[in-house]
């Protein structure tokens, strides 16, 4: 009999609970998730605080902390709330109030959904008509290069379907154990979910000198010291790149696919904010468009997974948890186990593939709703662009702050210098600097960042990531109002 | 170096994938799933060849594997989606055709989003106003026992939940590994749940002369034996009973409870079809509520989380992905950890947190609705309780086929005899014998039921699932088809 048995009774007479932090999965414990971390916690305190009239040296806490549009006051785009709320309450199909094509479109959706009701399951991969859309969006984003609906898989948001794809590469014990290469800064989900899956992290750097470019000599070395201690099978990318706002040259691209297919790596990319590029110069290239242009033996045979969401771009519709992964080479006894997997999960939010089938098959030119449609997009589009230049231009005003060009995605990762008094405080307080930093800011500001510690950076730099979705007339103001902090704190600490 | 820096080169000069059945995640490989396995493929293929016009001896393929009630055919509660498209597309609070207490709904919960917008993100919990209002139907539910809103966490559907939990359990390796009993016949999730987290599912046996009653001795022998190979920590109960339609007693679940309390196992009580109880006789008894009137030390020490869901009900809004978990006297530091982990999800869907709100706080009396709702729920219960009659009816009659009283849930669990010889082909194709018989049922009906063998059953012993969905007028004719099946297939094969 296992040592399990014992019950243990602590001097109190009670029983010691099941579930402790000592009995409880270690894996889970070491997850870390700075986007709604400690400080995303206090910002929630600091609202209700204000909520009961406590003094704060500001009226309101600004939540610079995720890329969460619509709670910044961006507007749903009218299209999709129509088409959704056709599909949800169909007796408004004989509205007089709704215009013909959203109309078509929420038929032609609900003919495809069992019992004509959102409120049946889909298959668990999603509607097959939906699936088909991607598809074909996926064609027309990549110059005609086909899409197979089959390859396509919706799923609750993209962090559904990057959990499922790790899910199934992690294996192994000790020095087998599945390594997967992240880029550093990364988006914490990675981190979180091989710390979870128990896979080993793999971090490799991205050139902040050079408007944090990726460089195969740097994967090189992250692999190699790597393969001493695990078995590294995945390489994360993540374009544009979330912190840190860069968008992949077309060469660079190609240089990682020979890479992975030379190292016998899978691919995984994150390409959620495909839709929002800004820089001038840059573009869009989609992995899957690179690999397949790269024709044989990379196109035939270097696997990949290319995620995408309803959450970033224009729409913002984050709360639907709307996405989906096109898997390319995958062998197919493991796209069979794949498929059994998500089985399990039933399906994802219909609601959220309504919105994805509309965010792939947009009104065309000939509809009704085309020109409303394209004005919403392109003026959101336009502002996010227009908010990327401000930010990073008042951010490299500021003394002791510099932030490379917000070429895509929805944020800023300023480095800041922080003077070592503010660092040996920190230390003291048992934080890292740059949360300590933060925190401050908070308290005294309102406005709500994550500290770089929670993205990872190199040892002795600091950042902060900042989202560029406040609306524009209070973004400005906000970003003096930090560079002003930032001055204060440096000569506080000085 | 380990050894996976081998390259394999296979002879036609292709390098082997990298991720393969042989090195792809061996828990993920032995998860099962019978709800949506091998019988429902075939489902959805002759579905496609009846559109493509191949003759089949019938003329439309009956969904009966899956508690999924509108794709039968079950209209949506008119209330909850007016709530849910006015929230949606909130330029509907100014149309004439939307009730006032719809509104009100709307607008309350439009208030409690950020950005006043159902596309933020809610918090990691779900938007506090619905754990509220969640809290309060528990407390009305349980007779006043109090709730706190703080100990409620909103989920993706109750599987994310479920899975929430079990994640939390698991730790350990080869004797220490956590042990999970769970009932047999019992629904998939749960044992592709804990393959999936390389768990040790540990069986108790349902007593099926006894209508599928839970029996403490059995749950003892079935720990007693387990510790020999893990760690026991955690007992799953389904209540009312999925597939087997039984509801527990009262004092069933207080022995259940002492039981838990004296081995210390952490309670896991799936109560998702709480409102489906049909027998008379029969009531639904929350955990919680037994729990809490125990009294000391039960109510103050035995840890438990109850899972509830908008998939099920009167409702059967499953594909918005709705539910929510309750947890008590779940260790403080531990709760911390839940809600870290699920911080890294982001969010549950919220068109099902807002549909979960309206199930939780229907119209009152004086509600203009109020009329309209209760209607449409009463009539989708009663007769969801004549089919249940029915059912139990039908099968009785039927030599061979005997079914214990489907006293709640959704689902009929009946025990077929299958001549030997019938056993012996079975096992000649690889095949259990059960999923034999319901393929060839589906071949030659069109009925789509999941044979017993998916869910669990005493060896010897043959089942099979069929959900007391389909609407009345095609249930009679359908039970009569199957039992004249079942005796045609003993014919053949005596």
């Amino acid at each position: 009999m296992g040592t399990c048995l014992m019950t243990s009774v602590a001097m109190n007479g009670l029983k010691e609970k099941v579930l402790t932090l000592d009995t409880m999965n270690p894996c889970v414990r070491r997850v870390e998730y700075a986007v709604r971390g400690p400080i995303v916690l206090r910002a929630l305190e600091l609202e209700q605080e204000l909520r009961q009239g406590v003094k704060k040296p500001f009226t309101e806490v600004i939540r610079a902390n995720i890329g969460d549009a619509q709670a910044m006051g961006q507007k749903p785009i009218t299209f999709l709330r129509q088409v959704l709320a056709l599909c949800v309450h169909p007796d408004l199909l004989n509205s007089p109030d709704f215009p013909e094509d959203a109309k078509r479109k929420a038929e032609r959706i609900l003919q495809a959904c069992g019992g004509h009701s959102l409120g049946a399951y889909s298959v668990s991969s999603g509607i097959q008509l939906i699936r088909e859309d991607v598809a074909s969006y996926i064609e027309r984003r990549d110059g005609g290069i086909p899409a197979d609906p089959n390859n396509i898989y919706l799923s609750t948001g993209a962090s559904d379907a990057i959990l499922t794809v790790l899910k199934l590469l992690v294996a192994g014990e000790g020095p087998t154990r599945t390594g997967v290469l992240i880029p550093i800064p990364q988006y914490p989900l990675y981190s979180a979910a091989l710390a979870e899956l128990n896979a080993v992290q793999v971090d490799y750097y991205l050139d902040e000198e050079r408007a944090w470019a990726l460089d195969v000599a740097e994967l090189r070395r992250a692999l190699c010291q790597a393969r001493d201690h695990c078995c590294p099978r995945a390489l994360c990318i993540i374009n544009p790149g979330n912190p840190t706002g860069q968008v992949q040259a077309r060469e660079c691209i190609e240089a990682v696919i020979r890479f992975a297919f030379e190292e016998r790596l899978f691919l995984m990319a994150d390409e959620v904010y495909q839709d929002n590029v800004y820089a001038e110069g840059s573009q869009f290239h989609s992995f899957k468009k690179v690999l397949t242009e790269m024709g044989p033996p990379y196109a035939t045979q270097q696997e990949l997974a290319s995620f995408h969401s309803v959450s970033k771009g224009y729409m913002g519709e984050c709360g639907f948890r709307g996405g989906y992964v096109e898997v390319v080479n995958l062998d197919a006894a493991v796209q069979q186990q794949m498929q059994k997997l998500l089985s399990v999960r039933l399906c994802p939010p219909v609601p959220g593939q309504v919105l994805l089938s509309m965010v792939v098959s947009p009104p065309a030119p000939s509809d009704p709703s085309f020109a409303q449609f394209q004005a919403e997009r392109q003026a959101v589009l336009a502002e996010l662009a227009a908010k990327a230049k401000l930010t990073e231009q008042v951010f490299n005003e500021a003394p002791g702050i510099r932030c490379n060009p917000v070429q895509g995605a929805m944020y800023s990762f300023p480095r800041v210098q922080l003077p070592p008094r503010a660092v040996q405080r920190a230390q003291e307080l048992g934080l890292a600097p740059d949360m300590f930093f933060c925190m401050r800011l908070l308290e005294e500001t309102g406005i709500c960042v994550v500290p770089g510690s929670g993205f990872g950076q190199r040892e002795g730099t600091y950042h902060f990531r900042m989202t560029i979705l406040p609306p524009m007339e209070k973004l400005r103001p906000l970003l003096e109002k930090l560079s002003q902090f930032h001055a204060k704190f440096t000569r506080e600490y000085s």
